[in-house]
C-alpha cells in the first residue's frame, strides 16, 4: 500500500474481511485486562469460569440471532470450511451423497469428497453444474439428477468468488448441508430446513481461525473410523467444542460480533441494510455501460459483487485510484478477473455509497 | 474470581497461558490500524503483501530462534496438537510406528494412532511406559522395545500434566516425532535430530488456535488417501501454510512473541532464566516438608511444576489465598491433584519469587 492512513479505510476484502469498528474498540480496551480479571481473554484457561461464560454467551447469542432449534448443536471448531470439506464425508457419508456445483467453493467441496469416493467410503454424485453458464446462473431445479437415498445434499448458497447466490433453500428429500461461509448471518434463514450448516468465521463472524458448524442431532455419531477424533462431531458435541483447546480468542471476538449484531437489531435488520447496499450497487452497475456484472439477476449475491470494466486496460488505474481514495481490496479473484466488492455486514450503507460515488467519478474522468 | 484486579495478575495457567505484557501492549496499540494500513491485522487478506510480510517475518524469526535447517519446512496450522495426533499417522504411517508413553499427552497420541491401526493403516507399538512409576520417572532407554524399521518414533519431551520431562533427545534409529507443545522455545534444541516437531501455540508461542509443525523434507509427500487435504503436509508446504485461510491474527501474535524472544536474547538467554526459575522453585519445595514434588529429579520439567501439600485438606485454602494474592491458576490437573505452577517463558523470575514467598508465608501460617 502506497498511502499511509491515519484512520481506518473502507476494506472490501472477501475474507479475512472488515470487522465492526466498535467490536475492535471493545477488544482493544480489554486486551490486557478483561473485565478486571487481570488477564487477556487469550491468556485464560478454556476451562475457567470466565472463559466458559464468554463461550456460552457467544453460543446463546448466535442461537438467538439465527433462531437455532434445540435439536441442533453449535460447534466452534478450527481449520476453516475447507477442513469441513473432509469432515462432512468423514462424518456423514455411508452410501452416496449429492453435490451441486455452482462455483469454485462448491467444486472444492466436491473435489475433496471425491477423494473419499476414491478411498472407498461411498459415492459422490454431482447433481448439476452451473459450468455451462460460466457460473452466472444456477441450473434449474428440475434439471438436477437427485438421489432420494443420498446421505445428504451439499451446496454453497453464496459463491464468494463468482458472486452467485441461491436465496431459496432447495427442495430436496435428504438432509441439506450448506457451506454458508460468506452469507451466514446476512439474511434470515430457517435453520430447521438444514441438516448441517458450516461457515469459516472470517467474513461475517470474526477472525480467521474459527469455523462454525450447526448440526442436527440425528446427524451426529456416525463418523467413519478414519475420521480424526477432533473432526468427529459427536466427540466435539459431547465436549462442548472443547475436546482440546479451542481458538479461545477468536471465539470471544465472534461473541463480540454477535453482541454487535444484536445491537444493530439482529439479522432481519442487517438483512434490510444488506439488501439496500446490494440494490444500490447493482443498480448503479446496471445503468452504466462502463461497469458490468454478468450474474443472472435472480442469483446475484448480496455479499459479494464482482464487476468488470468495459475496458480492462483501465483495471490497474481503477485499483490504484481506489486505493488512494481509501477504498481497498477491490481486485477480483484471479480466476474471474475485474473487480469485486465484498459488502459483508460490517460494511455500512455509507461505505457502499462512497464506493458508488468513486465509481461514478472514475467513469466520468475515464470516458 | 472473587477479586477484581486493576493490574495484571501472575497467571500460572498450563495453557492457554500468560503472554508477555509487552506483546499484548503492541497488539493493543495497533489493533485497529496496523502500521498505518488503516486496518487491523485480522481484517487483512492473507494474500496481501502486508500479511505475507508479517507471516514470513514470523517464520524467519522462528528459524533464527531455533536454528532450523533449510531442509525443514515450518507450517503454521490449525487444530491444536491433538489434530496432529491424527495427522502424524495419516502422513507418516506406512508399516509400523513406535510410541513412548510418559504421561497423559503421550497416551492421547497413542490412543489416536491406535485408531488408525484399527482402521488397517499400520501397526502401533508402545515401546515402554512410565506407568509403573506412576509417571514420575522415564523408563530407562535400554528397556525400550524399539523397532529399527519403524516409520517413526513418537514421544512427548515435556508432559504438561505430570511435569515429567526428557532433556536428551532419545538415541533411536528412525525419524523422531516430538510433541513439544509445552516446551518449545524453552531451551535450545538441535532440530536436525528430529524428523518432525509439533506444538500447540498456547504455551510458549501465542494464542490458542495456532499449531506449529516443523518437518523434514523427506517426510513430506507420503499422506494416506484418507488424510484430509488440509492435514497433508505436502499440500501445506507447497502452499506456504495457506491451502486455505490460516489463523492470521494468531500467526501475527506468534510473530510478536518471536520478536520479543529475540529481544530477550533468544532461546539460550530465556533458557538460563527458565533454569533459574525452576531451580529456585524445586529447591524451595524440596527443602520443605509441607510441599512435595514426586518426579524423579532428572526428569523434572522446567516448564510445569506440579506439587502437593502434605495436608490435602489445605488445598482449597491455599488456592483461595493465592487468588487473593494475585497468583492465579495454580490448581493441579484433576488427574494428578494438588497444585501446578506452569512457568513458561512469559513468567519472569520475579513472579516465581513472588510465588515462593507466598508459599513460604502460607506454610508458616498453616503449621
Amino acid at each position: 500500500m502506497s498511502v499511509s492512513f491515519d484512520q481506518r479505510v473502507a476494506n472490501f476484502c472477501a475474507g479475512p474481511a472488515s470487522m465492526p469498528t466498535a467490536v475492535l474498540q471493545k477488544a482493544q480496551a480489554e486486551l490486557l485486562n478483561w473485565q478486571g480479571s487481570g488477564m487477556s481473554v487469550m491468556e485464560m484457561s478454556h476451562r475457567s469460569s470466565e472463559f466458559m461464560g464468554i463461550a456460552s454467551k457467544a453460543e446463546q447469542d448466535l442461537r438467538k440471532l439465527m433462531n437455532i432449534p434445540d435439536n441442533y448443536k453449535v460447534l466452534f471448531l478450527q481449520g476453516g470450511a475447507s477442513l469441513q470439506f473432509s469432515a462432512i464425508p468423514l462424518n456423514l457419508l455411508k452410501g452416496e451423497a449429492d453435490y451441486l456445483d455452482t462455483g469454485i467453493w462448491s467444486k472444492k467441496a466436491i473435489s475433496e469428497a471425491k477423494r473419499y469416493e476414491q478411498a472407498g467410503l461411498g459415492k459422490i454424485n454431482v447433481v448439476a453444474s452451473a459450468k455451462d453458464s460460466n457460473y452466472t446462473t444456477v441450473p434449474p431445479r428440475d434439471s438436477w439428477q437427485l438421489n432420494d437415498n443420498a446421505d445428504y445434499f451439499h451446496y454453497c448458497p453464496n459463491e464468494t468468488i463468482n458472486g452467485l447466490a441461491m436465496f431459496d433453500v432447495p427442495a430436496v428429500n435428504v438432509p441439506i448441508v450448506a457451506d454458508m461461509s460468506s452469507c451466514i448471518l446476512s439474511s434470515p434463514i430457517d435453520v430447521s430446513k438444514f441438516g448441517l450448516i458450516y461457515a469459516g468465521a472470517q467474513k461475517n463472524i470474526g477472525p480467521a481461525g474459527l469455523t462454525l458448524v450447526i448440526v442436527r442431532d440425528d446427524l451426529i455419531g456416525h463418523a467413519n473410523l478414519v475420521c480424526p477424533s477432533i473432526l468427529d462431531y459427536k466427540n466435539q458435541a459431547d465436549n462442548d467444542s472443547m475436546v482440546n483447546t479451542p481458538a479461545t480468542f477468536a471465539w470471544y471476538l465472534a461473541g463480540l460480533v454477535f453482541e454487535w449484531l444484536l445491537e444493530q437489531g439482529g439479522v432481519e435488520a442487517i438483512y434490510q441494510q444488506n439488501l439496500l447496499k446490494a440494490q444500490k450497487l447493482y443498480e448503479f452497475i446496471d445503468q452504466s455501460d462502463f461497469y458490468q456484472n454478468p450474474v443472472n439477476k435472480d442469483n446475484r449475491s448480496i455479499m459479494n459483487v464482482p464487476f468488470t470494466l468495459a475496458d480492462s486496460q483501465l483495471d490497474k488505474t481503477f485499483l490504484a485510484k481506489a486505493d488512494e481514495a481509501g477504498l481497498l481490496n477491490l481486485k477480483g479473484h484471479r480466476t474471474v478477473g475485474g473487480m469485486r466488492a465484498s459488502i459483508y455486514n460490517a460494511i455500512d450503507l455509507a461505505t457502499v455509497e462512497k464506493l458508488i460515488k468513486f465509481m461514478q467519478q472514475f467513469e466520468q474522468t475515464s470516458v
